[in-house]
């Protein structure tokens, strides 16, 4: 277990953090406990409130503030995922049921309001306005990415596209991990700012990796099937190089059009996909932003806290081999 | 007009409330910003944020703050009634297209969370982590009362529940509204008490002459048919009083089971509660809050506002006759 050693200096921390997310269902509906401990038991490694804590310990934050902070994060996080879960219909998340799969539209988008409801009571609890106000603001961008995303054409994507894509639905999260934790710091101004900008690059890693583990996971071990965006006409990073280095593939042009495209093209366009280079291609550029992370922190204080986030930058990109 | 007299002081900062709320897509998907200018077409009377407006008028906080108190509680409560429609697949609200008849319920949900969003992001410009915390609370009651209705069987009722209903989703944001407005005045804590308990009874009294005005209104007035909460099987208090009066009736019986019914009966029993008294009843009960919140009013500054606040807790049963 190396691959997690990040985690090793915060584990408490991190269980504090999910207990403070389970007791956010006291005092309300029985089936509301439930429908929390459900959605937390599928685990994870809880990357953003370790994002948070870590980037908090190296700037001197004070600690339990921190764990109000991940536990925020983590159940913004949530709420996000029981909506885009119930909007694709998915069925499982990390192998477990989701909440839509077991439960009505209607019992579901409550409950995704209900824990955005208590990820801003923590948020709020942290006692920072400006905490607030970027908890919300990021909230807004994720929600305006999913939005974008919706009323884009299939097939269709740039990189710019794609770049704002990831950013709205992943890095913006990271953003608001790292620049939050320093403002809950003694540090000054310029220091938020640093730590956003080493937020965004861990994120953006984050989801190219994420993007590429979608090509090259087996089945059993993403649990979804291989793909599985493209299938859905969404187009990654990894499908952007391969359209960059074969402009005019027909199954490639097919799929940008929108067309009806059958299994067996779908199958073979993947396949080629993952045999042209645009996996390693995908995987520079997550590394290039984990490097821009690590250079960062070279020059943030010393200490435990900046080795475990160097560890959990190279973690990410260690995910993909 | 002279109904709505509580709004002459407060005209230019509603509108300034209406010009936040609307520029809240500005930046966003243009389908927000048209999401937007649509649900906030249909207009209504903006009653709190005028009872915001109102409350910090009298105990002297800084208009501007007020203004964006008013925005913030407003698309809150928008949020709320977008994600509510949805569930309830309702086509109209005051007579215009609700976003769940236009739009799918993928937009639907996302569109809700973004009002959401914007909402937490205006309370969090009010700069006061009370009111941050007090709106999250408030998110929170509102949730969890929807979510006790949905899993409680149909036709189950007890005034208990009742009541405690409609705080859920009425009283509270009433109470959000006063005690919010007071947390941004020049005025000691007990008076933050006192205006969340004129509050609490201005929204008690709108709910229930709101389910009185369901009983006794003409479909084409309220926009949806006579006894509609009946006909679903919700128990108001019009309901509980004949209940109450008429212990065994064999039609209250069969919807208190959840049992099926014809047309024919509901119709029956919805004129025989038109007809026994249980309208007066519920209206008195709805004064009486009334005349709480008026007795409140009475030892608080004097001036405009206080007078238009009399006003509103007035017009409040006057909407009834």
């Amino acid at each position: 277990m190396t691959q997690v050693k990040f985690i090793i200096p915060i584990q408490e921390r991190i269980q504090q953090v999910e207990a403070r997310m389970l007791a956010q269902s006291d005092g309300h509906h029985p089936d509301l406990g439930a429908a929390l401990e459900h959605l937390l038991s599928s685990g994870g490694k809880r990357v953003r409130p370790a994002v948070a804590l870590l980037t908090g310990g190296m700037y001197n934050a004070d600690p339990d503030r921190l764990v109000t902070l991940g536990a925020a994060i983590e159940l913004l996080h949530t709420a996000t995922l029981v909506h885009d879960d119930l909007i694709d219909g998915a069925l499982l998340r990390r192998g477990i049921a989701t909440l839509n799969s077991r439960w009505s539209p209607a019992a579901t988008v409550l409950t995704g309001d209900f824990v955005f409801a208590r990820a801003a009571k923590l948020a709020a609890e942290t006692n920072s306005i400006e905490v607030m106000r970027l908890f919300s603001e990021t909230l807004a961008t994720i929600v305006n990415g999913e939005i974008t995303q919706m009323f884009t054409s299939r097939g269709l994507a740039s990189r710019e596209d794609y770049y704002q894509r990831i950013y709205a639905k992943t890095a913006s999260m990271f953003e608001l991990a790292t620049a939050a934790a320093a403002l809950l710091s003694p540090v000054d101004r310029e220091i938020v700012e640093v730590a956003r900008r080493f937020g965004y690059d861990i994120g953006m890693a984050f989801q190219i990796v994420d993007d590429v583990l979608d090509f090259t996971g087996e089945q059993t071990t993403i649990g979804k099937p291989v793909a599985s965006d493209l299938r859905q006409g969404l187009i990654t990073l990894p499908a952007l190089y391969y359209m960059e280095m074969n402009p005019g593939d027909p199954d490639m042009e097919l799929l940008k059009n929108g067309g009806f495209y059958s299994e067996e093209r779908i199958d073979r366009l993947i396949e080629a996909i993952r045999k042209s280079g645009a996996i390693e291609n995908s995987l520079d550029e997550a590394q290039h932003h984990v490097d821009c992370a690590l250079e960062i922190l070279a020059d943030q204080p010393d200490g435990l806290e900046n080795q475990a986030l160097e560890d959990l930058a190279r973690y990410i990109v260690m995910r993909s081999s």
